[in-house]
């Protein structure tokens, strides 16, 4: 597929997910974590706008200088900025005025690759597309916060399709010894997946298949959420000051349990891998089975034999730079390494990541006690 | 104006006043203070709802049974409800459905109202209606703030008229002595009105007109923010606190004073009333001058010959009940008595106070670090 | 009693109340509403050196420079302080210290005082012996804070004598019209107690004694904690985010109920009056009982019929400046006038409040949350 | 030395260390990190009369049941406990109440110990001592902090010999290739440092010696606090929100850096290395240099041929478990295993290490915020 045919591609596919949001849906903010999905449709945008059009194409006109303070989301290097937590506050622009500005920016764009542009353009074009799907993810888990959220509890699509996953049964045994981690090959690929180098891995065994909702409602219902003996103390003071008792979007309605699903509010899928936990209860619930979470070089070593894809999968493992890690200086140096303390690894792809956009390098991360995308366990031992 | 033609009326005002918004003008809520426009809407309409229409309109059926929830505001006898600060995240229900409530609710009481009601109801139609006014004043203000803390400053209606004040000069005197102090008459009132009594009041003088913007700016430029001595010691925190350097919507651009006002941002009018201050402000205003504000009394006994009616007037009066005041069983009985503590009375009205929406023994009240209401500041000595 | 009389046997006083006390125990600061004792020690001495020998005493040379950064409480006009939530963290000066602190002044103002003193030094030196009587009742309720809060409840003195009151049973009528509001004499007042003015008062009815534990006992037995209808807004918010359940220092250990006393965990008290509630539990019992709390004016009016003088006793009245009253430039102005908003007034005194340190035309005040003082409750109708 | 040796002498120690504090020095917590010394000296006590006395000394009766409740530290399996922040509000136990304790629990142990122990104990013993000497290392630096942030700046002791370190200049060589890392022999070490475990770790080279105060001086007045390219992103929102300058306890008087230390307000030894550094300084500070951090493994690998024993370094590397980790059933296991979040690793050991206390495995560890204790910077590259 062709730069510009890719370019289509993505841009389409953000408009599709938004498709069935009345304009109210794509304005408000519930959580810092959640944006609204208008600023996602905006942000996009001004990346390739920001970092593509001002400085290579000749004689293009900004859309409106203010939207740099509006969408820009944490570059530093670029500018002041609406803080995070703002970002439900505004009405204006108007949705209309966003799906304008992406006319705007695509009509530019399609005049920039019109004519053969160099590697620069092609690397920072193609890590806009990264960046773009990355925001598709966060667009389906963003909208499934508001709308899951809502004490309507509206269905995003009634005739969404279910995925069904296969399930391999059993353990996967990974040899010890030394082996290659990090990406290796022409393709795109984030700063933090390169610097391939060798790890030396215990030998261990790793579930092929994901925990299920029925696997992790008997931890519920056998107290493990009352039980401090299996949580970081993190994660047990977690606990308590928020009173978890469940996944997020569990609801126990006269006895029965269910679940928000972009389908609507639905009787929880015992079968599914289950989701919208922390890594305080993925780890919890591991220790409670008298196992462990992988480390994230358990998990790419073994990954060719995983049952993987559907859940972000939380890791022992912490977010730390790859030896020989460097930032990048300027905006895209900001894109990964300054987050690298705090965080967990989380490995695979979930149901809303967006096609072709996962690896087995691919090195998600999130702070431990977040459940807003669609995480999910594997065990380890 | 028999009943139904004042519902109407009143009804038809708050959606003309809703009438510039865009959809997402309706949705957010920056402060916990400022309700979304589409809030307000649907509050008022379950008002009438709630307490007319479902215990007094035979066959009545609700429009929808979560609506009680989403709009209940704070009446503890009517169940559960959103929480205040969630407002803004609600994106459902959307703005056309809150409208096609109104439209359900309004056909409703026509029908309620085509036949003789007794006088309960048609008390409780009449406090509806004084209560949808009072909320057609928060549209305003809070419209105000949604498009005012907005970066890009969008007017409301570049083409409203900008009201002009007439300015009476000087001071008028209040004889000591015994005066009548609250509500006497046939027509609406609020229960913190009533109870009509004598209070002793000091002899004293009262500002004939209230405090300009350039009287104000005078107390600004001459270091009123940063001299401890006129504040109260919790307005000194607050200003510290917040970093308080103006009236709220004041902005210097580039050594001038400009402020935004629902035509978009103006030069700031110079002879107009100083708006947008807290008490904390008015009085420390007030101490610099070596004067003080007025108390609900004084000026309650001066208001025939003040020129009043541009600007909700903080007075020193805290908010406390008159004598003999009580609480009416239920719902009603929350309207106002449950507030009476670390309040300040405020007198007067504003320019967005609804017409026939004012009295001279109105009470009006806020908390004294509040600033988003169109208040101002008289004098006394 | 000659002032130099007056001043020693005031200093000492305050020494003996602290006698008990472990040198621990001078320390710790559990709450910022409740200082540690070797503060008020020190603070008490400050005054006297501050305002009285820095700029009275020829040759007066500071004890310690560093002293008016420790022990200064509020002035803003005296310079920088140590912020009140800090003054638990400082183990310096020591207790001996702050003891040879107060025998350096008391020598001073020994020197002072063996000549006679006009009549500006004269008026000073009163406001700080009245000053420190005020402390010395901060110091019991301080002192009781903290011993009451540590898990091992020790006792303050275990011989101290219980005070038994006098009950006075019945009602008091106040006959309404124009009383006179205000202190008049020559001997000490505040502030905030002049300018004797006329109010109008409603006839009412006035409690002779206080509300007991016994009664209020029932309140809580007949679920008063748990019923909205009762309490002011911000009263239910601060039940509720407090879970608060019962006054301060009742226990409930295996079904009965207990107080702690300066003489240790003690069965409650049953006709004792009720003490350590917050206004908004004072005013939830009254209007649970049909009643109401009285205001200032009215129980200065029936003052002489009442049996007062056990507890500070929460009134309706906000706190608010009488008519005239004005700041007094410097120092000195800052000690009322500038927290007159957002508190309440509470009329007689307690069993902590020193001998001859009470008056009528008293005026204490408290923000409405407050309980570590010995506040109860009066009825009124 | 034998295990009875080895007691006493530890526990001389610590009182020995407590020796030149007032009483009041002992009482308070001016941060939550920061314990009482007088609490240290009851929790060392308290572990060895939990752990050891009661289950293994024949009839032995308990000191006083309500210990349990005060000085139990953050043990969950050992019951209710007062929470760490609320320490500095006890003034009881009094010290000398706490000192009898010390003395109650030693004459137990030295009977326990006048007999022959088995294993289990011995193990629990000599947990006991390491536990006291952890807590001798935090006694030294919560004085520092209680001293060193009062605004007299008392010294600890004038006569305390300042430590001068040796420096090594260059750099250290580390090969690429697998090393054993982890614990191995028969002394004590914590559960932290065991399954030695072979890492591939890559050719890199060390510091000899540790960042100097004059380098990060360096750093300071290049502007390293207002570069935001050089800091993790919680790192820089940590400077901002905290408005961090410098390190802990410097201070700039009238244009010189002075520092205080346990003789007192010094002028900054220009020559010593840096201390009292978040990790978020180090890093920015080797980001800044063009460096970055060892991983705990780098550190472990060359540890031989390093000038160390002065700072706690702080590393790259996440707290997380070896492989093969697993947490001891009961109270020992709460010891590490479930703090494996979130923090960051410290190897080396500083000048408040007691002697003995260290290794090149031991595995200290931090939150990446905190800098009360005595950390510093070595670089790599």
């Amino acid at each position: 597929m062709s730069l510009i045919e890719q370019y289509r591609k993505v841009r389409k596919l953000t408009e599709t997910i938004c498709s069935p949001l009345h304009t109210e849906d794509y304005v408000v903010q519930p959580i810092a974590d959640v944006s609204p999905p208008k600023w996602h449709l905006g942000h996009t945008t001004w990346f390739f706008e920001t970092l593509v059009l001002k400085p290579y194409l000749e004689n293009y006109t900004e859309f409106d200088a203010n939207f740099n303070f509006v969408f820009n989301s944490y570059y530093e290097s670029l500018g002041a900025r609406v803080i995070r937590t703002q970002r439900g506050n505004l009405s204006r622009p108007t949705v209309n005025e966003i799906y304008r500005y992406r006319v705007y920016v695509d009509e530019a764009m399609e005049v920039l690759l019109s004519k053969p542009v160099d590697d620069t353009v092609r690397t920072l074009i193609t890590l806009g597309c990264n960046h773009e799907e990355q925001h598709q993810e966060l667009l389906w888990t963003d909208i499934k916060y508001i709308l899951g959220h809502n004490p309507l509890f509206p269905a995003y699509d009634t005739a969404l399709p279910v995925q069904q996953g296969r399930v391999k049964e059993g353990w996967i045994a990974v040899k010890g010894g030394l082996h290659h981690i990090g990406y290796q090959g022409d393709g795109f690929c984030y700063d933090n997946e390169l610097g391939r180098h060798q790890v030396y891995v215990q030998p261990c065994k790793i579930a092929a298949s994901l925990v299920t909702n029925e696997a992790y409602l008997e931890f519920m219902q056998q107290g493990g959420y009352r039980q401090f003996e299996h949580w970081y103390a993190e994660g047990w003071d977690w606990v308590r000051n928020n009173q978890v008792e469940a996944p997020m979007y569990w609801y126990n309605i006269e006895g029965s349990w269910f679940h928000y699903t972009l389908q609507g509010l639905q009787p929880l899928a015992l079968h599914e891998p289950v989701t919208h936990v922390s890594f305080y209860e993925a780890a919890a619930y591991a220790a409670w089975k008298g196992c462990r979470l992988p480390t994230e070089f358990e998990w790419e070593v073994a990954a060719a034999e995983l049952d993987w894809g559907r859940r972000w999968e939380w890791t022992e493992s912490a977010y730390l730079p790859y030896p020989g890690f460097a930032r990048v200086a300027g905006p895209v140096g900001e894109y990964n390494g300054k987050f690298m303390v705090n965080q967990k690894v989380l490995r695979g792809a979930s149901e809303f990541t967006s096609p072709g956009h996962s690896r087995p390098t691919y090195r998600n991360f999130f702070h431990p006690h977040l459940r807003w995308q669609l995480t999910g366990i594997r065990l380890a031992v």
